[in-house]
């Protein structure tokens, strides 16, 4: 299977990682809207300007679109897609709607499959939920975040003056995992559910104390969170806050016999060294069944919930009930 | 959907049960090899004589079958195939293979969809490795059970001359699975990944040492673990272990990055009071799958593996997308 992938940045670089782990799948081309001479890739994929993408048309078999869901995707996939299977990972969870009603009309039309909202969350989290749904669906959810980096509170706070470089981690508290293991999360505020631990690099002579305001009041970002704010150095940043580590966990408990006289909690746990590299393998694998759905003439635009779980894999049917099941 | 249920044991009551969560699904006739006179369900459905399952072939959607898979299973699917849309919890899983083969022939022939294997595992937990390996394929696995009651153990237990009755826990050794969340579990003997704890009672003027000995040595139940055993009352028994918890942790640990310079670890997790109840809710959810894929004209022997995840809900695509992405 050949991929293409448009956009180089983190999560460009982990699909061009974890290829080398499918050796079913070749990485063809990268295609950037930067100038292609500057962009060197790692592992010496050859890089194409953005402008020349629908010349490669006929040479690979489904493309993934590493960009942003705030401007990049909302334009990008659905272009993309009158030209080629795509994957995407937009996570804007309340534009899901608009995104797929965009996307499955011009893939509809020009044959091809879209899967869009790859990832974790939405992805893996949203997974382990349906199932969960099914199996329990008069149960009650949670979902936690952290410990882990968050690039839109980080990119929030780096947007206020005085700032030179901020890394921000969201923290679930315990105490809130823990009656989530009860059923008993239903009633909790978001400041009941998470910490906010910020680190900022400042400007030198700047106001700290008019910084950390700045962050704690911020509306919608950590107004209704409880958040910490340490000023550190340009190089304990590099040196401690240099990764971009996340994960999380979804808890669904819920009662089942005839006077609901048992209990069953299921728990799926993340724990990821770096984010963007292991939504770039879920990304891969849905590539993956992209491909094996359009062969089969599948189209339109698809979530993860529409993909049975062996069209990701590279094994048979036979080896997964063999060896997997 | 009209579900029909043949055999009213554990997982036939656990059916039963949850049939009365899932609104769009009635549960309309129980089928048993005994006399149906002598059968009264809890919550009032007709039972028939299980001579007579093949006249209610235009009345019954789906038919879950709940029996063991040691004889019942291997006999009862590929049958009752010929006549319905079925579910079943095959779980021996050496012979996966076998009956899928046998099962698939006979749904196939008669346009029928067969679900095998449904529950947790095989089942959810199958569907934590597929995903985990998909997204870290050259990651590893590491598989706990319990704490929570093995049937078959129990069984064995009971067999030994002696004994009245027995309830055997499996319980998963703490440092195993701290070494599993590192990804160090391979070398792993069975003794170094679960413990066996036994309750007993014994006839009186029974010779519990013997017993004690004939446990500890049974081979491939007991022989190759630490095992415990209790003798207690047969009043202890009643109140202290007439419950059939089960669950387990599937973990999955795996590098990506280049230079395999990031590690990440996936688990999940089940705590569940009944065992039973929880592999119904399953069995209820795939007998919705296996309608909703036969009314778009697919047929033969399928597993969870080839189901997606929208296929098990009683939700809409577009409320999956809304609420659950």
């Amino acid at each position: 299977m050949r991929l293409g992938l448009f956009g180089y940045g983190n999560i460009g670089r982990g699909v061009e990682a974890a290829v080398r782990q499918n050796p079913d799948i070749e990485l063809v081309a990268v295609f950037t809207r930067r100038d292609p001479a500057t962009v060197k890739t790692r592992t010496g994929v050859p890089v194409y300007s953005a402008a020349d993408v629908a010349k490669f048309k006929n040479d690979i078999d489904v493309m993934i679109i590493a960009g942003g869901s705030a401007t990049d995707l909302p334009v990008l996939t659905p272009e993309l897609a009158k030209v080629f299977n795509v994957v995407d990972s937009f996570d804007t969870h309340a534009r899901i709607p608009e995104h797929f009603a965009n996307v499955d009309k011009s893939a509809s039309e020009n044959g091809h499959i879209a899967v869009i909202s790859g990832g974790w969350d939405p992805g893996m989290f949203s997974i382990s939920r349906i199932y969960a749904s099914c199996i329990l669906p008069q149960g009650s959810f949670a979902t936690f975040w952290g410990r882990g980096v968050s690039q839109g509170h980080s990119d929030a706070i780096r947007r206020i003056p005085g700032v030179l470089d901020a890394r921000q981690y969201t923290v679930p508290i315990q105490e809130a995992v823990e009656l989530a293991r009860k059923g008993e999360a239903g009633g909790l505020t978001a400041r009941q559910m998470h910490l906010r631990e910020c680190y900022v690099v400042a400007e030198e002579g700047a106001d700290k104390a008019a910084i950390e305001e700045a962050i704690k009041t911020m509306p919608n970002y950590f107004a209704d969170y409880d958040t910490t704010v340490t000023f550190i150095t340009a190089e304990q940043m590099k040196a401690e806050h240099s990764e971009l580590p996340h994960g999380g966990v979804v808890i669904c408990t819920g009662k089942t016999g005839l006077e609901n006289e048992h209990s069953h909690t299921i728990e799926y746990r993340l724990t990821l060294d770096s984010n963007p590299e292991f939504t770039s393998g879920v990304l891969v694998s849905l590539a993956r069944a992209a491909y094996k759905m359009n062969s089969r003439g599948i189209t339109g635009c698809k979530t993860m919930f529409d993909i049975a779980p062996a069209d990701l894999s590279a094994l048979s049917a036979e080896e997964l009930r063999a060896h997997m099941l």
